[in-house]
């Protein structure tokens, strides 16, 4: 039995921008050598989420932040705002409702996504970030 | 330290389809003797989810549905259905807010879910699909 | 490689009632003595849900509340309602829509929370209740 760590650093742009994470997972799994077990990956931060998504930049991403407007809206009214004179309410409110983290099991030394299935990090802050990503594998 | 992988296999209906995998979880940790542990969780494909919920067809089920018609409605607008002439936009928006993984305690040789409180696979396509679930169990 | 098992407990108020649980999950973490691995945290019940936040109570806490007022509110239609008689339609629908689960690395000894960012218990229902939150640790 195995444990192993590793970190996946990724400056984005913010504002609702997705970072395919795929191929770093497959390769942090793949260096452990771990054939069956499951993988615990968390994004650092309040104000950026992990999910996993048809990764079509301009397409399902788009249409995946629509909807997010739609429920959060960037030009709406938040109380963390109003205090803090800050303009992140909705990336707050965005990243709790995505969630922080993902729970993926390996099977066959691989995580097994879907072919069109991507696991991504998408930055719902309102400047450039520098995040972290949290990668945790247990298995044998 | 024990470390199995499962796979459950479901027909859906798609749309909105809700398949009760609570037996199928308990069974799968049961088989593995595992008396303390963790689970992962993880549905293949982009238009599909896990959570939980009070498994009640017609009316809990129809609820969450209901909601997320509000945020990502069937008739709105996807760039994802504009570019690919396809019909199923809402479908990957709904799979990736609700999010494809559960991450569940293994206590006393079973998953402590609530009495009524059913783990889910949730089908967001426009049609019937074949359906796997990966389900890896680590624990002692 | 340990694998090991707590219970948190708390008495809420519902209503979108959200108790940090962050000082808890760090000491389980420490109390294992387990420097790698992973922990898998689940509420039970069908009525709340654990997800991350930056914890300002009255502030980004109600932004998140107002946010799920407007995709399950409270005075909607809900068809568990119509049947039971029963007034938490919509804290079933946020409860499943957040999710019941974290699946958290641990790192050094710890879980790599943010600055700002804690994990949180949200009971949506309509009562005080007492909830419990399993935790299980895998790692070495």
């Amino acid at each position: 039995m195995i444990a192993q760590h590793t970190t996946l650093t990724h400056r984005t742009h913010g504002n609702d921008h997705m970072i395919d994470l795929t191929g770093d997972l497959q390769e942090a799994v793949a260096a452990t050598g771990i054939r069956t077990g499951q993988v615990a990956a968390m994004v650092t931060g309040s104000t950026a989420a992990l999910t996993t998504i048809e990764f079509e930049p301009g397409l399902v991403t788009h249409d995946l932040a629509a909807a997010l407007e739609r429920i959060a809206p960037r030009d709406g009214h938040y109380e963390h705002e109003a205090t803090w004179h800050d303009d992140n309410g909705h990336s707050h409110v965005r990243a709790s409702l995505v969630g922080p983290s993902l729970a993926l099991p390996v099977f066959e030394g691989k995580i097994p996504f879907g072919t069109w299935q991507h696991a991504v990090l998408v930055d719902f802050d309102t400047r450039p970030r520098d995040r972290t990503v949290h990668v945790s594998i247990v298995g044998v």
